[in-house]
């Protein structure tokens, strides 16, 4: 079995959004995913660890930030590398809340989605939250940054935490 | 809301492959992403109404293919647009069966991943089912193709039965 062929799949770069109490907090995601058109379903892989995850279960909805190519790595880090529970991560972001309360970060954003949790499916480390989309808007044209361009381009890495995290690559 | 920003989420092109009572049928599938890393599970959405569908359901293993970006739209569209109810898909394909019986398509394929079904969820129209990874084999180096590059350079379509099938698009 070859771990590397994971490296094949391919991802997009997301923050993944929400709120408790009316504390804000994201966190980096490649896993966002459409699962049905009628009605408009994605889904979302969470490590349980994560306090989006916590914030996501409490709350019942989420927003997808869809990052551009421009994206620095500092940005990319705070999301990605850093913990809500020791930071407030939305200071100094520009960000909006939206109409169910849902925070969205707009910096180095395309576009956003809203969604309500449906359902919730139990897959170990990870939750993957089913929502049903809410609402969305598109921020600033851009290119998507990809999973491989954050890797190959950015020279970005990958946290134990995430979905994507691959053990014993080479 | 606005269902273009659906455009900006990022996928790849893979065939997903499955078998009942000896006959083999696979099919163009964007969702696949890996879910966890201990042990290493993949997601797939799959059209409840799809050969495949019954397949993976009947046998309980899935086997994924990586698409090259050289893969024709000829070899996309016979096994995205068409059913494996009215013609045998696999006719004229590089292909192996694997130990678990499951075939794999090796035709413009990168590398394939081979998983056991651990559980499936209900998603309306479609069932998302999680596999953990049995096998995984590099079967020719290349550049994954992405969904992107098969609609902007490739001119692909998307069937309705996708779950990437975005209604109302402009």
């Amino acid at each position: 079995m070859d771990p590397n062929v994971l490296h094949n799949l391919s991802y997009g770069m997301y923050i993944v959004s929400s709120d408790k109490g009316g504390v804000s907090n994201g966190q980096i995601a490649n896993t966002v995913f459409q699962i049905t058109s009628e009605p408009v379903t994605v889904a979302i892989s969470i490590n349980k660890q994560n306090l989006t995850h916590e914030f996501i279960e409490a709350s019942g909805h989420f927003s997808v930030s869809v990052l551009n190519e421009e994206a620095p790595l500092q940005f990319i880090g705070k999301f990605g590398f850093k913990t809500g529970r020791k930071e407030e991560k939305f200071k100094d972001i520009c960000c909006k809340k939206l109409e169910s309360g849902c925070p969205v970060v707009l910096d180095h954003t395309i576009c956003f989605i809203e969604a309500k949790v449906m359902c919730k499916f139990d897959c170990g480390t990870h939750t993957l939250f089913l929502g049903q989309m809410t609402g969305s808007e598109m921020i600033k044209p851009g290119k998507p940054m990809t999973y491989e361009y954050y890797h190959l381009v950015k020279k970005g890495t990958t946290p134990r935490a995430a979905p994507t995290f691959i053990k014993g690559e080479k």
